[in-house]
C-alpha cells in the first residue's frame, strides 16, 4: 500500500534543528508515522508532523494498558548511508506481543513500511559519531472508548524517533531481586508489553536508595536463577566461557542477544545458553571464576556490569568492561555503522528522501 | 483546596441525555473531573467538559503502562437521594496502587473531592432502577515524554461517569486457567494496575472458544490454590460455610470482598478466610458438598457461578445462584439502594448541584 505523506511533514522537517546535546530518548524528531486498525482492517500509513495523541478518557490503553512496543535503530554508516539493522526481527517481536495481549498484529509490511519511512524521511537527523543513531519507537495502543474488560476494537499503530547518543549506562551495578518480580510463569515477560516495565520501576526505586544502578531479575517460579535486566539480556564470562540466560518464558529475546550470540560463535567464543544459578555466580564472581559480566540490549549495545550484591553479598567484578565485552561491542558496532563487511546480511540500507 | 468548575460545564450537562439502553461502561457522562501533577505538586481539581486527552506520543503511560485506576459508584437511593459507598476504600487502595508503580497518590482529598463533584453534578444521570447506578472510573497516568524506563515526573488524574446497568454475567462458567497467570510472586496482583488485566486477556480469548464465560485465576507460585476472576473476587459455600481466599498477595482486596465479610458475619454465615486447593473445589463441587459459588464486584455486586472447568473436568454447581448469593446481594443491595439501615455507616450522600 503506498504511504500519505503530509504536506506538512517538509514544513516540520525544514524546521527543526538536532539539539547539541542528544541524550536518550528526548529528543524527538519532528515528524511520525501513524497507521489505524478498526475491526481488524488497516489503514494506510501516513507519516505526519509529531503532535500530540487525542485519546479517549475511556480507551482501553490508559485503563487495561493494552499496549505493546519496540525499541530499533537507523544508523549512519562509514560512508555516510542510513540503514536498519534487522528490523524483520523486531516486526516479529511486535506481533507476538500484540498476539499476547489479543491485539491485531502490525502486518510486517506496514510495519517496516513505517520505520524505513521515517529512517528515510529523517536521514538528516541520523547523527553519526560512534554509538550514536535515531532511535526509532514503533508501539501499538488499543484506543477503543469502552470501560468492560475485553480486548480493544481499534488500535493506532505509531513510529516515532529521537535522535540519541547511545544509552550511557557506566559500569553498572546490579542488585538482585529477591522481592519482586518483572514477570510471573505464565505471565508476559517474553513480550514487549507495558506492564513488565511498570511493575520493574518500584524495584529500581529501591536499588537507587542502595547505591545500585539496575535490577537483575531472577526466574519467577523459585527466583534461584538470573532471567535478565529491566531492558537488556545478561551475559557472563565464566571459566572463559561466554553463558547467557536460556529463553524461559519469562526473558524477553532481545535481538541484540540474537545477535551476539551469532557474532560470538564466528569470533570463536564458546557459548552456553542455560541456566545461571544465581547463588553460583555470585560465589564465581568471589572466587575471579566469573570474569566478567554485560548486559546487551538495543537502547545501551552491551554495558558492563561491575557490581553483582544482594542484602547478604556485593561482589566486584574482575574487569568492567572486560575483553569480552569489548570485542563483542566494537564487533557489533563495526557491522552497525558499516565498518565490518555484514556477513550476517543483518544491514538494511535506507533511501534518504530530500524534500 | 476550591474546585474549578468550567463554564462549559452547565451546557454539556443541560444537553446531554441519558440513552435508553444502559449497558455497562459505555455511556459517558458528558463531564469528567481532572487534576495534574507536576514534580509531586497537585494542581487544583476541575470538572471540565468530558473531551479527548491530548497525550505526547512518547508519554509514559503509553509505552510503560504507567496507570492505575478505581471501580466504584453512585448509587439513587429508595428516597432519591444521591450516595457513594465506602469511597475512602477506594481512595486507599488507589494510594497502594499508585505506589506499587512508583507514582504519586492522589491525596484522599483530592480523591473524594474528585468522585463528590462528578456524582453532585451528573445526580440527574444517576439512574434508579434495581442495580443501576452512575459507574465512576477514577484513574492516573504517568504523562511525560520520555523514552527512558523510569517514573514519570508528571502524572493526571481523572475521574469519568459512566451511567450504567449492573454489569449482567448472568451464571458464569469458570475456567480453570493452569496455563498462564495474572500475576507474579512479588509482581503487581494485588495493586489495581492496568498490566493486571492486560495480560489477562488472551486467556479469556481461549476459554470463550470453549464455551466458558471467565477465568479463575490461581495462585501464581504453585498454581494449587483459587486466587481470584479477572475482575471479582470468589467466594464459595462448602458444608455451609462461607469460604474466600485469604489475601494472598496476588489477590486484589475487593472493597465488595470486604464489605460481603462483614455483611455475612452479620447475617450469621460461618465464615473461612483461607486456602482453597482448586483440586479439593473441584471434587468438592463433583460430590455436592460445595453447594454455590459466586464472585462478586463493584461493577458486577454478586455473580453467580453455574460452572467451574478444566481440560479435565467440567462440574455444576449444585445451585446458581444459590441462596448465600441471593441474601448476599439483596443485603448489599439494600444499603447501597438505601433501602436497609446503613449499620456499617458506609454510605456518603452527595447533595446534587443544580443549574
Ligand atoms: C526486558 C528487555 N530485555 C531485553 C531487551 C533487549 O532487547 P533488544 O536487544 O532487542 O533491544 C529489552 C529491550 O530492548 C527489554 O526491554
Ligand atoms: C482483579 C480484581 N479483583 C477484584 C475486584 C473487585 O473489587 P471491588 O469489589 O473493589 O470492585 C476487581 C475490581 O473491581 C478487580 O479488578
Amino acid at each position: 500500500m503506498s504511504i500519505y505523506i503530509d504536506p506538512e511533514v517538509a514544513v516540520s522537517l525544514r524546521g527543526y534543528e538536532v539539539p547539541e546535546r542528544l541524550g536518550f530518548g528526548t529528543a524527538m524528531a519532528p515528524v511520525m508515522f501513524r497507521a489505524v486498525c478498526q475491526d481488524g482492517c488497516w489503514s494506510q500509513g501516513e507519516l505526519i508532523p509529531y503532535a500530540p495523541l487525542t485519546i479517549d478518557p475511556a480507551a482501553k490503553v490508559l485503563h487495561y494498558a493494552q499496549s505493546c512496543f519496540e525499541g530499533m535503530k537507523a544508523y549512519r554508516t562509514a560512508a555516510g548511508s542510513i540503514a536498519l539493522f534487522r528490523p524483520e526481527k523486531n516486526a516479529a517481536r511486535m506481533a507476538y506481543s500484540a498476539k499476547r495481549l489479543c491485539m491485531p498484529s502490525v502486518p510486517e509490511s506496514l510495519f517496516l513500511d513505517g520505520v524505513r519511512t521515517i529512517a528515510a524521511y529523517c536521514a538528516n537527523l541520523v547523527p553519526g559519531n560512534r554509538g550514536e543513531s535515531l532511535y526509532l519507537r514503533p508501539f501499538l495502543i488499543g484506543t477503543q472508548a469502552d470501560l468492560t474488560v475485553s480486548a480493544s476494537t481499534s488500535y493506532e499503530f505509531y513510529v516515532i524517533a529521537s535522535p540519541s547518543e547511545a544509552y550511557h549506562t557506566g559500569n553498572m551495578r546490579l542488585w538482585v531481586e529477591r522481592e519482586d518480580a518483572r514477570a510471573a510463569v505464565g505471565g508476559t515477560g517474553d513480550a514487549k508489553v507495558g506492564g513488565n516495565y511498570a511493575g520493574s520501576l518500584l524495584s529500581v526505586g529501591r536499588l537507587k536508595e542502595r547505591g545500585y544502578d539496575q535490577s537483575l531479575w531472577l526466574n519467577p517460579a523459585d527466583r534461584s536463577r538470573v532471567d535478565e535486566l529491566s531492558g537488556m539480556n545478561f551475559f557472563a564470562v565464566i571459566e572463559g566461557k561466554l553463558h547467557t540466560p536460556a529463553l524461559s518464558g519469562s526473558i524477553l529475546e532481545g535481538i541484540t542477544r540474537n545477535s551476539l550470540l551469532k557474532l560470538a560463535r564466528e569470533l570463536g567464543y564458546d557459548l552456553v545458553e542455560g541456566a545461571i544459578h544465581i547463588d553460583t555466580l555470585l560465589s564465581q564472581i568471589a572466587s575471579g571464576v566469573c570474569t566478567e559480566a554485560f548486559a546487551c540490549g538495543t537502547a545501551a549495545i552491551i554495558s558492563p556490569i561491575s557490581v553483582i550484591g544482594d542484602e547478604a553479598h556485593s561482589h566486584e567484578l574482575y574487569q568492567a568492561p572486560g575483553p569480552v565485552a569489548k570485542a563483542l561491542r566494537e564487533a557489533l558496532l563495526d557491522i552497525q555503522e558499516g565498518r565490518a563487511e555484514d556477513n550476517f546480511g543483518w544491514m538494511q540500507p535506507v533511501d534518504p528522501v530530500n524534500f
